[in-house]
């Protein structure tokens, strides 16, 4: 590839220009590192990072303005050269491979390029997906049952047997937030069998109610459920996110704010929790648009990593039901075995399951899993649209789900997880101000921590071969695939102590 | 197959059972329509649709019942083979073979398992756009620029030469209005330079203005632009869609209704276009939340098939500019070629382009196009989400454009567009009161007309071997691949004829 050969004949260039970064990744190729990756899941990964130029290199840039022309290019964290990236490390056009803990923001479940994916993605029938995708709702495909029941639907969470497929995240909530309003005004109107009125008919074609229905969806501060405009109505991460954009006038709940270490707060958290719970049922009770649903993540992500304990969660459970509001569990992030569990909401140990529970990021598939046979709409076509979520994904999904038994990737990664927390805390006793609450213990690699000077420290991690992510105003979040393992957090955790060095 | 199998075996049972729907089918084998498919731009279609069993038969009923347990199914039309449909027919479990001209729901281009189709889908570039999905805000593949000059940008509308790219039509049409709120917004502040006030950025946590902006998207009655909370306040074509989910405040205009045939009421059709216009203008004058952008169809297609002229939109462009209001033109249904030409827009003149153009369906991929770079928020991540599109329909696109290149299709559609046109004003003649308002002359195979008992009209295609939808109350619409050609016409214009004798 000519692309290929230019980057070859500049590397000479940039190797003096980038000495420096260059010194400080060599040092990742010990022996000891070496072996490691004998044991790694997925054959082909480099020993250690390989930096060959600074981040962009001259083959990355000339590609990002290229890109610019036509695509706004803004956002970019590094140009990525997918067909070279393997297993957890991200490569790019100038012949770099970092360890990659974020993941394509958290959504590559099981390594770049995996092998088992690779196969599912060359059968026929993915090829039958992609160039006959279906009108599911009309249309589906004769072997769409038997698709969702061997993935989608075989990680379904407890008591959760049916499904709603979407696109993404946002839209899975999106259509989540329609089922619970659907639901709340088929009871208020006394069943689903009571027809609706020519007012609400009529109304619901002017925007008005009582078609359109005076309800809301509450959400917590911080929270983050997509950039939709019912979704970005529940967002409350950033005002970057929100700002120009109509919103409906939804009410918002704060988060509990946990101290760190949790052990040593233990009374001042539980007040924290319960005082959430108490302004939770109080604006169920007041807010002047009434909610249909409360949505929430087991741990706030984007919003910066916010945990709360598995008795908030409970408490959240009763609450709603004992005021009759739906609960929508977000777990597009938490999902499919970051945490440790395969639904982060299995740590809750609830003994009733959400109403809802929404997926998509590692799931690649995306939609929200629901029980109650009342959830589905009294008629049809209230819920449709042209795709209904898109068949390669489901297929995609069988595969991540049939790797991840395989590997029993969910349990590796509760136990990797254990090992990297261990190895962060003693980080945390030698360098207390940048691993400031230091959180995800239990929570399998879906582990965070606060550091001061945050958005360098990002920057900075690239020059020591990884590529890492931050949520909310100063945490560091990491989120590496379920394929991560111990000789990975060796490196990552050697680096970080680098990173914080040089800051 | 033991499906196959099994509908072999019932085979003779449902011959008796179904012998009116039968013999009605084998009409179709015709010698003269036999010899035409030689001239199939996709080998191995059937000659003429195929009744072997009722719809649903034995097996797709099964399938129903089985997909039911864990999907809504109540809007199913048929259960679909995707594996054994080919071209213009669509196949299912019980080895029916139906004329398709519904398309699933007009997203279908270039036939069912088109081989130019399959050997994109089977490209190491698709297993790779599969397996490891990009988050292509942050981490662009190199390649996505070459991808999309050499297709989703390739087909640009005329002066629109940038895109951001979508899951869907209905977030293609969100994230465009939420570029127009943005482009809005920045205008009134007095620049893309003008940072935001606290007051913003604190009001818009709350989803409260002035960070929540107060304003609007103007759309049209009886228009459709998706189901999403944003979209879903601009669309007004049934009360269904809407019902029980709360809605913006947004305005809406009559959108004309045209007389048909259009030259005896040229004086008429052109008083409802201007009395269109008029209120268009007086709503952006006086509504109490400003609309940012109005939102049009070329022709409304949910809605029920309503058309405007060419000199309706050039003054709806002239409208806009003139009260610096945005046009997003939603081809989601109208455009890649099935109006004759490449994007129903271009049928206008227009001296401006629109400001945006929604795009999905037989596009395959998704988003909006734009040209005025003041369109790209003056900050990043304003417009941003994890995915932010998908690599692989964005190659499956670049495979259909090049299928319509190669086959001439948008041409040829218009040219069996106006064909089959003629023929149907041969039946409309004939059966004045079943084809109503025939509409689309020169509209490719865009056509639609009324019929006074279109639901059984829709049913009963089927017993004739067709493949057939509806949209609005009482129109039926064809929405025929691009593949669609003269002697599927014949077997379409016969059948049709069947259908409404049948009645």
């Amino acid at each position: 590839m000519p692309a290929l050969r230019a980057a070859q004949a500049l590397r000479p260039a940039i190797r003096s220009l980038h000495a420096a970064s260059l010194n400080s990744a060599r040092c990742f190729s010990s022996a000891s590192i070496r072996m490691a990756s004998n044991k790694a899941f997925i054959q082909g990964e480099p020993d250690a990072p390989v930096l060959k130029a600074s981040i962009p290199g001259p083959q990355s840039q000339k590609r990002i303005d290229e890109l610019s022309e036509v695509f706004d290019t803004r956002s970019i964290n590094m140009m990525t050269d997918f067909t070279k990236s393997i297993g957890n490390y991200i490569s790019d056009p100038d012949g770099n491979y970092l360890l990659d803990v974020y993941a394509q923001i958290a959504s590559i479940p099981v390594g770049y390029n995996n092998p088992a994916l690779a196969k599912a993605a060359s059968t026929p029938d993915m090829v039958n997906a992609i160039i006959n995708r279906p009108a599911l709702g009309n249309f589906p495909s004769h072997d769409y049952a038997e698709i969702l029941k061997t993935g989608i639907l075989k990680v379904a969470p407890k008591g959760l047997n049916n499904v709603f497929t979407a696109m993404a995240g946002s839209d899975a909530n999106e259509t989540a937030f329609k089922a619970a309003f659907i639901y709340r005004r088929q009871l208020e109107r006394g069943g689903p069998d009571v027809e609706f009125t020519q007012e609400e008919l009529d109304s619901a074609m002017n925007n008005q109610s009582p078609g359109s229905s005076s309800l809301s969806i509450l959400s917590f501060k911080t929270a983050f459920h997509g950039r939709l405009f019912g979704t970005l109505s529940t967002t409350r991460s950033k005002p970057i996110h929100k700002v120009d954009i109509p919103a409906f006038d939804w009410p918002q709940a704060t988060f509990p704010k946990l101290k760190y270490p949790l052990d040593q707060h233990a009374e001042e958290n539980a007040k924290s929790e319960q005082a959430s719970l108490d302004e939770v049922e109080h604006l169920i009770k007041t807010w002047h648009i009434p909610p249909a649903a409360v949505i929430v993540e087991p741990i706030q992500s984007e919003g910066g990593d916010n945990h709360a304990s598995p008795n908030f969660f409970r408490g959240l459970r009763e609450l709603t039901k004992k005021h009759n509001v739906l609960l929508i569990v977000d777990e597009v992030q938490t999902g499919v075995g970051a945490t440790g569990k395969f639904w982060a909401h299995d740590h809750w140990n609830l003994q009733d399951p959400p109403d809802i529970v929404t997926f998509s990021k590692k799931a690649q598939a995306a939609g929200f899993y629901y029980g109650n046979p009342a959830l589905r709409p009294n008629k049809p076509y209230r819920q449709f649209n042209t795709w209904m979520g898109d068949p390669v994904r489901a297929l995609l999904f069988r595969a991540i789900v049939g790797e991840i038994e395989r590997l029993d990737l969910v349990n590796h990664t509760a136990k990797v997880g254990d090992y990297l927390f261990s190895k962060l805390e003693g980080l945390q006793k030698k360098y207390p101000e940048h691993f400031k609450d230091l959180r995800g213990k239990g929570q399998g690699t879906f582990i965070a921590f606060d550091n001061p000077k945050r958005d360098q420290f990002l920057a900075k991690a690239k020059e020591f071969g990884i590529n890492i992510g931050g949520s909310g105003a100063s945490a560091v979040r990491l989120r590496p695939m379920l394929t991560f393992q111990e000789h990975h957090a060796d490196i990552l955790v050697d680096a970080l102590e680098k990173i914080v060095k040089a800051l």
